[in-house]
């Protein structure tokens, strides 16, 4: 029965429909829904809000954890429902929308969204959406597959709508644990000291006055896509397995190397899949997304507990985790973007940071969010967070791509940074592994080139170095040949043969 | 007598001069020396090893808290008496054999040098070299004006040297508050939850079996360059205090606002000063330098304790505190560098930081550090450390400089970037400010251009601007025209009136 999981009386005659909880949404609102790199968001509540901003001149500025699944950012934007967007986004209408500039996009660092709503640095919440399990009998949040901002969004909405998801089982819980940080002048430590440590409630506290009303909902959260490695990915992968190897012999590491962190997607998975080839043992992860590979070495045996902000993964693994779900109730935590993102936690826990770049330059720097300078593909998302903070910072990314390798990942300069050469200690592609550490630029841009850069363009790339190097510098550059390889490959859809000629 | 600032039996027979403890560099040493921002940095052994390299083919590493006083950093760069330098310097000898590549530089946050060298991710420390203004009866170091890393470099270090400075008055101790934070994988919290909590010791910890020489000197720390202020700072913070005052009325700050950060400099010194003309009270501080500044707001009663890694002031200031020491003593804390640039302990306090730029673009990026994209000016400093984890990260530099307004110092794209978008909340030039909280790239854009911008450039800036936002993107921009401003005025000695024309 759908009313049993609602515990609290107060909300019985509280639900409504989705139609009708997306009506109390009025032009130039802010509003913030729970979804996290898809995992735990509105299915109900955005969409019919969606449908209704499709005959109506309505807009509001929408604020989630990170990314929301199925269609609901495409619907959304082809609806002009959506003045602005923030703090990231995976969706291809709406990015379509982000760079013709109809919806002001803000890239924030996954763990500031938080801070900047708490500080009043953003607008007041005018209602927050949050996908629930079942309340409690106080009217608290059981959340769902992820928690994101959704605490946050909670304590300073006006008004709150709740989605409770029945596709969940009802014991999927006691792996939340809720915190927010105090007020300023005032503010907790976060007394996390190993990623199992537990400092908060298993709900999402919530003012019963400001519910505004409960809808039901069955569908379940987008799967993850499947990923298969290919023989780049699996290169990449085992560069860093050796790396950590031999750091492990070195003795600067022990063989549970310290806890994980791993960006979504093809390259982070097929990385964290290749622990299970090395001796490690005990390994731990204090990352932003459970994904698949995380329970492939929780059930080999080689992962003892990982930390996140949210569960994406695909459809079997998620059928087999909420089968499951008492076999890695014990191993698993999900906490909210601001913790499982805090600097606090990642420099004290001393965290292993592996995120995917979209280009490195040659003194390593690292782009990870816009195509030839302008225009945006996702958005930084948590990466900034940890690599700042990390015990180590490593990106990867495939050398180059498209037919013909037009496109080389690693450059004189990349078109935008994000994470700046003073982030960057490891640098991998399928070519090989720059350790960057206690290294000068200058010595950097030798082991980037002659470790990382596509054989294709080794030869202009040390050009381009070297003439750079006549003209001096403490990171020697040609200002007006640094982007001549993005020109060319605007222009003539490859970024070879062309490179050192004169920009256009 | 020299002989009573050693309270240590087992050190008084390993008095040496400067010229003996110099003697036991080899080449290739990796050497760790006290000393940031001027203050408490080596004063005998340094220029005594550089007085022996310039007759000899010696050459080390080394690394110190920030820049050093003096020339020493010039005279080791002129005796070719360096290999590589790390983190910080502001030495034009030094900073000519840096761009022309004689001297490997890495320009690092300051919070991580000591984490850099705890992690074995630098090579070890042979030799470390500590200012004491006298050691205790254990044979540890109470140290001077300073701190910076010097706590990581006598835990680390082969060999401790240490130099006592008959300067400093005897009574100057009790203000120094040093930790060092434990190994990973089990790494305690910093529970520092207020500008003046004390966590630590008054004195550095040091093996006496370590300590390889005691060296005497009674040389002061070079004194900070008296700035006046002058039109354009002036108007840059009246900027800022009337934007405080606004907070203020808000309801977001209070008259007390959160710690001040403030970089060092002409700007951030009348930055400073400029508190003293609002209604502020209470005001405290959780930076790195103690300025001038800093002691007229305490002494006018305004500022109310003041926590940083050194003090850096001019002779008067440095005489006046010096003499009148134990009333200060209660409102001041120097920290190791990694504990007052700690992450964790900035964002718990929600610093307000305020660091002075090189140049800053439409888009709100920041370049703190290199002069058209390839010269290292100084280094990024603390800057990185506060703008990204502050309360507020604010940034203030002129809008323009040289004869003529030669110089443009907000550019269409900037040449390096120090400081992303992500991490930049204000940006104040002499014309106004532009508070790009919870604004999209386009919107900063006009923020910018409309309040920063000098007009000599206004019209030129907009019309790229305008003009990249026809070719679209989520952050629009010509990448072929993008760096021609600095290119104009490599070639042509300005950025004026070719602007817009094509490169070169």
């Amino acid at each position: 029965m759908q009313i049993d999981r609602i515990k609290y009386q107060g909300y019985k005659d509280k639900i409504i429909t989705a139609e009708q909880a997306a009506a109390l949404f009025k032009d130039k609102m802010t509003v913030g829904s729970s979804g996290f790199t898809k995992a735990g968001d509105s299915k109900a509540v955005l969409p019919a809000f969606a449908t209704r901003a499709a005959n109506e001149d309505i807009a509001i500025t929408l604020i989630t954890g990170a990314s929301l699944g199925h269609t609901t950012d495409s619907d959304l934007a082809r609806a002009d429902a959506l003045y602005k967007r923030m703090p990231f986004q995976v969706d291809s209408v709406l990015r379509e929308k982000i760079n013709n500039g109809s919806v002001f996009f803000i890239d924030q660092h996954l763990s500031e969204t938080a801070e900047l709503l708490n500080n009043k640095h953003l607008p007041p919440l005018d209602i927050a959406i949050i996908e629930a399990s079942q309340i409690d009998s106080q009217g608290n949040i059981i959340p769902t597959t992820s928690i994101g901002n959704s605490a946050t969004f909670a304590k300073l909405a006006n008004k709150v709508i709740i989605e409770i998801n029945t596709s969940i089982p009802i014991n999927f819980k006691g792996i939340h644990d809720i915190v927010i940080p105090g007020e300023y002048p005032v503010r907790d430590i976060l007394p996390i000291t190993s990623v199992n440590t537990r400092i908060g409630k298993e709900y999402i506290h919530v003012d019963p006055e400001k519910v505004a009303g409960i809808v039901f909902t069955e569908l379940p959260d987008s799967p993850a896509q499947e990923t298969s490695s290919d023989d780049k990915t699996e290169a990449i992968a085992n560069h860093l397995i050796t790396f950590f190897e031999n750091e492990v012999k070195s003795g600067r590491l022990t063989e549970s190397l310290l806890p994980l962190q791993a960006g979504i997607g093809k390259i982070a998975n097929a990385v964290l899949s290749g622990f299970s080839k090395g001796n490690f043992k005990h390994l731990t992860m204090y990352s932003e997304v459970l994904q698949d590979s995380t329970f492939e070495l929780i059930d080999s045996g080689i992962m003892d507990f990982a930390s996140a902000s949210s569960i994406t993964v695909s459809k079997s693994c998620y059928d087999h985790l909420m089968a499951n779900f008492d076999d890695y109730k014990d191993k698993i935590i999900l906490r909210p973007q601001n913790i499982s993102n805090a600097p606090e936690v990642i420099r004290r826990l001393g965290v292993i940071a592996i995120n995917t770049a979209i280009e490195f330059d040659i003194y390593g720097n690292v782009n990870s969010t816009h195509i030839t300078g302008s225009k945006m593909m996702n958005g930084i998302g948590g990466s900034g967070d940890f690599a700042r903070n990390a015990y180590l910072s490593i990106f990867v990314c495939p050398s180059v791509s498209k037919q013909d390798n037009a496109i080389s990942h690693v450059l004189p300069m990349v078109s935008h940074v994000d994470h700046t050469e003073h982030d960057v200690d490891i640098l991998v592609t399928e070519n090989g592994l720059a350790d960057l550490r206690g290294l000068a630029p200058r010595e950097r841009a030798l082991q980037i080139i002659n470790n990382c850069v596509h054989p294709d363009y080794r030869e202009v790339i040390q050009s381009y170095y070297e003439r750079a190097c006549e003209r001096g510098g403490h990171t020697p550059h040609l200002l007006e040949e640094a982007f001549s390889w993005h020109l060319n490959y605007v222009n003539n859809g490859t970024m070879k043969a062309l490179c050192t000629a004169e920009n256009s």
